[in-house]
C-alpha cells in the first residue's frame, strides 16, 4: 500500500498535460509500487508470439509486474497461462526462459501439474489432502494474430476492441508463421516510463539514430503538416498502393491504449536494414509485395511493434525496480525462411539494435538528469504528441488506481504493506 | 521500530499452522529487521568450536544479528565474548575472521583492551576521564562440550536445559579435541528461514541430493511408519548396539527449540561421504566403533550439526537482509587426525559442500517464487513436520517480540527507528 | 521530507557535545536525505580551481548534494554555474567530468543554451512557446584566490567574511596560476561525516600514515602544550620568517565554519613527499622561499585543502548514500612547471594517495563498527577538538533545518516525499 496516498493525489492534481512527469514519478519505489499494482497487473501485457511455442508443452516465462508467468500450449494447443509458484511452498517451478514440459514439474517436491495446471501429484500429504484445491493459479490469455497477451488481473479490461482494430492491419504479415531469429535483452538504467516515452516520440532521432533514420521516418502521422518533402510526395502514393491491396493504414481509433498505423518508409527503403535493402529474401506470409512500408503498433504499458514486409519486430518493457527496466527485442521471419540464405540474423538486427543502445544512452541520461532538485516538468515539443497521450493515460492510470485502493480501504480489506 | 505494527499482528492472527509463511513475512525490510531484534539478538547464536581458540588471546568475531562480535579465551581460559566496537568512535577493533591478540588495540586510535574488556589505554584523554567506564561491552557465552554459544540479550533466555539434555548425546564426540579441516562460506539468495526451511525437511532430498542420500536417511524419527524398509531393519539392531555403548539417541524432548537423536546411516555407510566409508580413519575422542549412524542436533535460530563417528560438522546461519543469507559451514576431525594420512580435506568436505549447493539453488528459486502475488502459504508435506514446528516457534517469536515492543512504548521508552 | 521529525528532534537534543554521534546519524537514509537538503544544498560546496577551466566555454560538472551542477566561464570569462538537467525533459547536458562547449547542447533533443544559459534554440515548439522562459537554472558561484564554490540555495550564506579571512593565507600561492598535475577520486564506504572526521585529527596519524608523518605534524595549534619538542622549538622561528615574508600564519577566526592555519613541517621537511624534499621545483606563483610549511584550509561540510611552496592540494567529499562517499583529490603545481622536469606526478601524489587509501579503511571499519547496537557515543580524546566543533556545527544544521521544514509546514506548502 502506498504509504502516502494524498501526496500522490497531490502530484497528480498540480500535473499539467503537455508537460513532463515531476521527479517523484520517476524515482520513488512507492510510487514504482503502486504502478505495478494499478498497472503491469492490472492491463494487458504482451507475453510473446505464439511461434515460440509451436508445441503442446512448448512454454516462455515472462515477468508480468512482480509476478513470474508460464505461458503455454495445452494438449488442445489452447494457449494458457499460469502463474510460476507451486502451490506447495512457493517455488518458482519453471527455471528457463524458454522450455517444454511434459508436466510442470517443481524443483524442489516434485509437485506435478498437467499443462492445464491441475495438480496431478504431490508425494506424502495427509489422506485429506485435495488435490482437485491445488492447481496451478492461471493468468488470462488472449491471442491476436499469433501475438499473445496476458492480464494477471482477476477482472481483466477490455481486450476484443484492440483485437478487432488492429487484426486486420497486422493479419497480412501472418506472425503466426514466424520464427524468432534473433532475441537480445538489455538493462536500462532508467525508469520504464522513460523508456517508453523515448520510444513515443521521433523528435530525438535525427541526431541520435544515423542508422535507423535512413529507413524510419520522423513523422508520425500522414497528414502532419510539416512532414518533409520526401514524406508528403510518397505518403499519397503509398496510400493507394495499399488501398488497392486491400492493406489498412490509417490511424486505428486507439485512443490511449493502443496505435495501430501503417507508414512508408524513407529513400525508397524497403525495410529497417542500414542500406534499406530488404533483411529477408523470403517475405512474411503470402506477401508479395516488398513495398509495405511498415505498421507500427503499440499497446500500454509496454509492448510496441513493427510489421515489414519482410520481418517482425516485437519490444517488450519490463519494470524491475524505478531505475531499472529490462528491453527485450524479438526480430521474427518467415518460420521457412532459411539464415544464410534468405536473412543474416546480424544484418536482420543491426538497426535496431545500434537503436536501442543509443535509445539505452538518451534514457539513462534523462533519468540522471530528472534527480537534480532543480528538475521540473518541461512542455513538450509538437512531435511529441504521443507523450501528451502517454502521460495523460499514465495519470488516468493512477488515478483509477488510487480510487481502487480508496475502496479497497473503506471496505475494510486493507492492503498488504508487506506483499512484496 | 515496526513502521507497521498492526500489520505484523495481523499477518501473524492469519497465519495457519501447518502452512508455509505469506510472502511479507519473506521480502519486509521492517520484518527483518524485528527478526534481528525478537530472535538473534534475544537467542543464544552459535559462535564456534572451542577448539578454534586453543589458546587464551585467540579469537573469533562472528556475526549475531546487527553485531559483530569477538568470542575470545582470557588469560585463565575462560571463553568471553565482546561486541567488537570500540568505546571510543566505535571502530571494530579485530578486523580478521580468525586470530590471536596479545591485547585487544583498536587500529584507529589505539585504544586498548586487555582479554577480559578492560580499557587499559586511551592516550591524550582529558584528566577526568576514567578509562574504569570505558569497558568492551560483554556479551554473554556458554559452552555446552566445547560448542560456545552467544547471546547478546541483557536478559538471556534458559540454556542449561539445552546443554543437560544434548550434553549426552554429543560428548562422546569430544568436540572439544577436535580441529577445524575444512571451512566454506556461501552466500545464499534467499530469506534466512527458507534456508532453515529447507535444511529442516528431507522431503526434497531424494531428487535434489544423490550425494546425501547415498549415507543419510530422509527418515527423521526412529518409529516413523513410512520408513523404507532398510532404516525399518537397521534402526532397532543399531539401537540395541547404542544401548550397549551407552549412546543416548532416542529424540531429545527439545520441544521447538532444539533438536538432538542419533540415527544409523543408510547402504551400511559409516560416515557422510560419497562412497559410505570413513572420511578420517582417526575416530573422534575416544571412539573406537566406526558404525555410530550420526548425531543430528540443532538448535534455533540458525545452528544444526552432524555427529559421526570420524567427524563433526557445524553449520550457521547468518542473516544479512531479507534476501541474503551467509551460510557457514566447518568440518571437524580429531585434533590429531593428519591431513593426507588420516583424512582428505577434499573428501572429507564432498557431500555437503555439494549439497549445500544443491540447497542454495532450491532456497533462491523457492526465495524468488514467494515474491510473486499469486504465492499463497501452501500445506506442509507429513515428512516436513519439523517446518510446522519451525513456523510455529517463529511466530511465537514474533508476538513475543510485539508484545516487549508494546511495553517499551507503554512506558515511556520509544526504540529508535535509525537504531540501525 | 523525514519520516520522523520528532525522532531527530529527540536524537539531537540527548546528543552530548564532546562526544561522537549516534549511530542513526550515520546509517539512516533519511537523516542522509536531510542532510543532503539541510547542509549540502544550503552550504557553499567547493567546486574546483579556475585553473581547471582556462577558456570560456571549459566546464567543469559536479555533484552538490542530489545535483549535478556545470561550473563554466562565459565569454566575458566570469564564472557562471547552472544545474545539469534540460528545461525540457530534464535530461543531463553536459555527460563528461570536463570538457568544452560553444553551446551547451542538451544530447537528447538539441536543446541549445548559450554560455549565460540562456536557451537560443528548441526545434519544433508552439508559437506559444517562449524560450526565454527555459534558461538553465542557475547556481551561486562565487571564487576566492581562483577556487570556486557553488551554492545552490536560493539564500545562500554570507561568503565574504570567508573570502577576506582567509584569502590573505592563500593568495600568496596564487592558486589561479595552477594546472592539475594528478587527480583521483576514490569511493569510500563509511558515511560522509566519518570521512571528514578523520580527516579534522591527527590522533590517529602516528600509527597510521607513516608517510604522511614524515612531513605533517600532528599539532594542530602553534601554541599547543602537548606539542613534541621538534615542534615547540621550530615554531616560534618559522612564525618570526614568515612574518618577515608578510605571510599570515596565526589560526584564522574562522568559527566551526572555516579553518586557515599556516604550520611548519617536520623533519625540515619542505613539502609533503616522501622524503620531504620539494614535490615540484618551479615553486608556487611567485614564491622564492621553500620553506613555507604549509597553509591548513577546510570549509564545511566538505572541502580542505594544503598549500606548500610548491604544490597545492584540494580535497572534495561527496556523499553518495549513508554508506558511500566520493573522495576527490587533486595536486596542482605551477601552471608553468614541466612534468619529467620540475615534477614527477606519482612522486607528487605518493604521500597523499597513500594516506587516504589507509583513512579510507580507517572510515570504513569506524562505519561497520557503529552498525553494533552496542555501540553509544564515545567521547573525544583532547586531540580531536575540531571533531567537538563539527558535530557541534553539525548538530546546529541538522536544528536548522528542522526548524526552516517546521515553518514550511505550518505554512501548507508541504515538502515532496517523492522529490529524489
Amino acid at each position: 500500500m502506498l504509504r502516502n496516498t494524498d501526496l500522490l493525489k497531490e502530484m497528480l492534481q498540480r500535473r499539467q498535460s503537455g508537460f513532463s512527469l515531476e521527479a517523484g514519478f520517476y524515482h520513488s519505489d512507492d510510487i514504482f509500487d503502486a504502478e505495478m499494482k494499478g498497472i503491469f497487473e492490472y492491463e494487458w501485457v504482451f507475453a510473446g508470439n505464439i511461434c515460440e511455442i509451436p508445441r503442446p508443452g512448448d512454454y516462455l516465462t515472462i515477468i508480468v509486474g512482480r509476478n513470474n508467468v508460464i505461458v503455454t500450449r495445452d494438449d488442445d494447443d489452447e494457449v494458457r497461462a499460469f502463474h510460476n509458484t507451486c502451490r506447495h511452498r512457493g517455488s518458482l517451478i519453471c527455471l528457463e526462459k524458454r522450455g517444454h514440459a511434459n508436466q510442470f514439474v517443481c524443483p524442489y517436491h516434485q509437485w506435478t501439474y498437467d499443462r492445464r495446471g491441475n495438480l496431478v501429484h504431490a508425494g506424502e500429504m495427509p489422506a485429506s489432502f485435495d488435490r482437485s484445491k491445488f492447481p496451478l493459479k492461471p493468468v488470462n490469455v488472449e491471442v491476436m494474430e499469433g501475438m499473445m497477451y496476458v492480464c494477471v488481473s482477476d477482472d481483466p479490461p477490455d481486450f476484443q476492441y484492440f483485437k478487432e482494430q488492429v487484426g486486420p492491419y497486422i493479419a497480412p504479415h501472418q506472425p503466426w508463421r514466424c520464427k524468432v531469429a534473433y532475441e537480445e535483452t538489455i538493462v536500462e538504467d532508467a525508469n520504464w516510463k522513460l523508456v517508453i516515452e523515448n520510444n513515443r516520440e521521433c523528435y530525438h532521432c535525427a541526431c541520435a539514430h544515423p542508422e535507423l533514420t535512413y529507413s524510419l521516418t520522423a513523422t508520425a502521422l500522414p497528414d502532419d503538416p510539416q512532414a518533409d518533402a520526401y514524406f508528403s510526395e510518397v505518403m499519397p502514393s503509398k496510400a493507394r498502393d495499399w488501398d488497392a491491396l486491400g492493406l489498412p493504414h490509417a490511424p486505428a481509433p486507439g485512443g490511449d491504449k493502443f496505435r495501430c498505423i501503417r507508414l512508408p518508409f524513407m529513400n525508397d527503403a524497403l525495410s529497417m536494414t542500414l542500406d534499406g535493402g530488404l533483411a529477408c529474401r523470403k517475405l512474411l506470409g503470402d506477401l508479395t509485395d516488398k513495398d509495405l512500408g511498415s505498421v507500427r503498433m503499440f499497446h500500454v504499458p509496454g509492448n510496441w511493434n513493427h510489421f515489414a514486409s519482410d520481418h517482425i519486430i516485437h519490444f517488450s518493457v519490463v519494470p524491475i525496480s524505478p531505475e531499472k527496466t529490462l528491453l527485450t527485442t524479438k526480430w521474427l521471419v518467415h518460420e521457412d525462411a532459411v539464415e544464410g540464405w534468405d536473412y543474416n540474423a546480424e544484418n536482420l538486427a543491426a538497426v535496431w539494435q545500434a537503436t536501442n543502445h543509443q535509445d539505452s544512452t538518451l534514457a539513462r541520461n534523462n533519468h540522471l538528469g530528472t534527480r537534480s532538485v532543480a528538475y521540473q516538468p518541461g512542455p513538450y515539443a509538437e512531435p511529441e504528441f504521443l507523450l501528451v497521450q502517454f502521460t495523460d493515460w499514465y495519470a488516468g492510470m493512477m488515478e483509477r488506481y488510487l480510487a481502487s485502493t480508496d475502496t479497497c480501504q473503506s471496505s475494510g480489506s486493507a492492503e498488504n504493506d508487506y506483499s512484496a
